[in-house]
Formats: structure tokens, C-alpha cells, sequence
């Protein structure tokens, strides 16, 4: 039986999923199933998730977890009055907050992921569409671009560049290694000026025929030789023009843009 | 002067800052500066962590605020050398969930953000790729997606379908609708199966137009008379085929996203 795990927000949720998660993987021995209840922001919204809740817990027979990022005091009264395990991801941080600070809290709510500063989030949208329009290194001008993602085809630059851009309103755009640049061991040279802001992604040369077999089911580019020698020529080129490089294949795109961003020293706020 | 905020952790650092920034944003009468430091993972990293944060608060003169995550104990014990107000997002909940488990926690680094199930990982690139290949409404078979927006060109699909694949692993389409489909105010007959996976995005006009000038300047498409009549048209088709719909214009990606995953049930795990 997997212990119900309720996720409650005058937001989206997302805070409170983010640490329920990060918490709840300490404890790898219990199975947990997420529920996310969003924008609960009065306490008649309050009741009906208490009452949801109850009668999972009366359902269920075990004890349900509620994490609650839920900022008005009158709401957390009501969802208090469930009988669940309440975590509240505000309250232990508020008051050493208010004593560093020397202020009070102002209560806010929803403000965590709503749409607060609109020139942020259109920078942020405009990185996405950047990302978008410079995907296939074809004809692209690298003179906007704040990271240059390098690697063979199919190694995982276009989710990390739509990551960086939804994620951190990075302008990123990639460049595809050709069979020349691979043969020659150069670095094209519209990239030259802009070595800074380079940085290399590789792939396991098995999962990478893979991924193509899948895209060009028999093809010579899907061929595990192929792979295998471009997956090389690709690392070898990076490590002579001291690209730094990660693979994508045991990394998640969140541990990839980390290093991306703490390697190229940019600091920029996160969404 | 600017409150410094160092997010530190063994993984990403992810979790502390999306903790650190919903925790700062109830106290908006203070200035912050937020740092990274990601994948500290040993003593010896901690402590240059520490001697970067000491030299930073030497430098400002006001004492630095320091967000860990970190999960093992003898990181944490030389973090709080540091003469910072540290904030340990885990701390608080471990004995209430270890009580209410009856189990211990198990101490597992920088599992939060990274790749633990590859064929949830897999999912979850699919889910992206799906969505750049399925984003323009032409040639496109919807009977595979989970999720299609609805709305005029440029009112926010593309971002939108993105943040649906790269956060939780949806696969998420998106139909402009034309001027023929607005004319007639009917749906066009391939969505009308996949009427439970629709959902609306609307904007404001004046705001449409701002976003179509940049695209193409000059042109019909972004004069601002098009603009009203194609998002009343839009907006009425919606109404009339009761399909929920929510504006972009005030909502952020992650508000949007939340809305379509609770408007049309879909509990999915977010990463």
C-alpha cells in the first residue's frame, strides 16, 4: 500500500512538491503516491481538500502526509484540522528569518511561481524562442547567445538548451559537430570568438545509436561504429581545445545545466 | 545593500532555491542576492563553500543567508562553522516523517534532481522531442498526445507545450487555430475525438500585437484590430465548445501548467 502524499498550495504547488520530493527520498523504503492539490487560497477551498483528503485517508487506512507551501494562517488552520501528517514548509524557516532580517513577513501568497516581474518572465520567454530558432547551428549568429551547447547529433542539446532557457531565461543555442569539423579536429571557426561560452555535451556511443536508431532505423548515422568513432573524435576535440564536457548520458538535464551554469560562471535567477 | 543568499547542496541545489526564493519572497521590503554553489558533496568542498561565504559577508558587512540542502551530516557540521544564518531545508522534517514512518531515513546525496529512473528520464526527453515535432498543427496525428493546446498563433502554446514535456514528462501538442476556423467558429474535425485533452490559451490583444510586431513587423497578422478580432473569435469558439482556457497574459508557465494538469485530472510526478 503506497502512502498518500498530498501536495497543498495557494500556488501551483510547486514549492511544496519540490521539498516533499526532495524529503521524501530519504525514506526509500516507504512507497509514496503524489497528489497535488493547486491554488487552495480561502478556507472553503481549505475544507473540500480536507474533506479530499479524509476520505483517501478513511480509504486507504493509513495516514496521509499533507506538505502545505500554504502562506495564510486561516488556511492552515483548516487543512490543520485533517487528520494527516502536516508538514509546513513556510513555518520553521519564518521566525529565524524575522530575526536575521529584523522585519516581519508580509504575507504573500502565490507569489513563488506567479507572474511577478513581466520583463523577467518575457526575457524568459524570449530565451525560449531563441532556443527554438537556434537549434540546428544552421545560418545562426552566436553573438547573442550566452552558452553555445557543442556535441554530436542526438546528444542532448536541445531539451538542455530549452531547459536553460524556461529555467534560467538563458539564451542558448548549439552547434552540431559535422563529419568535417570531426575529421579536421577544429573547432569551426564561427565559433572561435565565442570559446567562453562553450561548453560540450557527450553521450555513451551505445545509448547515442540507440536514441538514432530510433530516429533513422537502419541508417549509417544510427551505426554503433559510427558512434562509437564520432563519440571519440567529439571528446578527443573537446579535450585539445579545453571545451569543458559532460555526459549526458548519466546526467539529468537539471545536473547538466547546473554544471553548465557554475562552469561558466554565470549566476543568473532561477524560475 | 543587497542580503546575499547562498544556496548550497550536494546535488543541484535546485531544492534550496526554490525553497530559499518562496521563504524570501515573504519578506519583500529586503533586497537579496542569491549564489549557487552546487555539488558539495564532501568536507573539503564545504569548507571552501564556507570560505567563499565568509569573504562575501567580510566584503558586504551584513551577514550572509546560507539555504542548505544538504543531506549528510558531516557537510552540514562544517557549514555551520560559517558565521551565516543557515537555514537547513531538511532539518525540520525528518523526525516528525521518521516518527510517522517508523523508519529512519536513509541518507541518500543528491537524489532529488538527479537521473534515478531512466525510463521515467527517457519519458521525459520523448515528451520534448514530441513536443518540437508536434508544434506547428500541421500533419499532426493527435491520437498519441495526453495534452493539446488551443489558441491564435503566438498566444504562448509553444513555451507552454515545452514546460508540460520537461517538467512532467507530457506529451503535449498544440493547434493554432486559422482564420477559417475562427470564421466559421467551429473546431476543426481531427480535435473533436481528443475533446478531453483540449485546453484553451488565451491573451490580450493589445499584448499580441506587441508579440507579433517583433515577429513581423508591419504585417496584417500583428496589427492590433487582427488581434482583438482574432482573440474575441477565438475566446467565443471556446466558450462555445466549452473548452477551458485560461490567459497568458497575467499567468506564468508554471500557473498555466498547473491549471491544465488540474483542469484535466492528470497526476503526473514532476521532476
Amino acid at each position: 500500500m503506497k502512502r498518500a502524499v498530498f501536495y497543498v498550495s495557494d500556488g501551483t504547488g510547486i514549492t511544496a512538491e519540490t521539498i516533499g520530493h526532495m524529503i521524501l527520498t530519504q525514506f526509500d523504503s516507504v512507497q509514496f503516491e503524489g497528489f497535488r492539490i493547486p491554488f487552495i487560497d480561502g478556507p472553503e477551498q481549505a475544507r473540500l481538500a480536507v474533506d479530499r483528503i479524509q476520505a483517501h485517508a478513511a480509504s486507504s487506512g493509513l495516514r496521509p502526509i499533507l506538505v502545505s507551501s500554504v502562506v495564510d494562517p486561516e488556511v492552515t488552520a483548516v487543512l490543520a484540522q485533517c487528520d494527516a501528517l502536516l508538514l509546513d514548509v513556510f513555518a520553521p524557516f519564518i521566525a529565524p528569518l524575522e530575526d536575521e532580517l529584523g522585519t516581519r513577513r508580509t504575507l504573500r501568497v502565490g507569489k513563488a511561481h506567479g507572474l511577478v516581474n513581466y520583463a523577467e518572465y518575457e526575457a524568459r520567454i524570449n530565451a525560449t524562442n531563441y532556443a527554438l530558432s537556434h537549434d540546428d547551428g544552421l545560418d545562426v549568429n552566436y553573438a547573442d547567445a550566452e552558452v553555445v551547447l557543442v556535441g554530436v547529433s542526438r546528444s542532448g542539446k536541445t531539451p538542455t538548451c530549452l531547459y536553460l532557457a524556461l529555467h534560467y531565461g538563458i539564451r542558448a543555442a548549439n552547434y552540431p559537430l559535422t563529419q568535417e569539423d570531426l575529421e579536421n579536429q577544429e573547432l569551426p571557426r564561427r565559433l572561435v570568438p565565442y570559446r567562453s561560452r562553450l561548453f560540450g555535451l557527450s553521450i555513451d556511443p551505445a545509448r547515442l545509436a540507440q536514441v538514432r536508431e530510433t530516429r533513422r532505423p537502419g541508417s549509417q548515422y544510427a551505426k554503433l561504429d559510427q558512434c562509437r568513432w564520432e563519440v571519440a573524435a567529439a571528446e578527443k576535440l573537446m579535450r585539445v581545445e579545453r571545451i569543458a564536457c559532460v555526459s549526458t548520458t548519466h546526467s539529468s538535464i537539471e545536473e547538466i545545466a547546473s554544471k553548465i551554469l557554475s562552469t561558466l560562471g554565470i549566476n543568473r535567477h532561477m524560475f
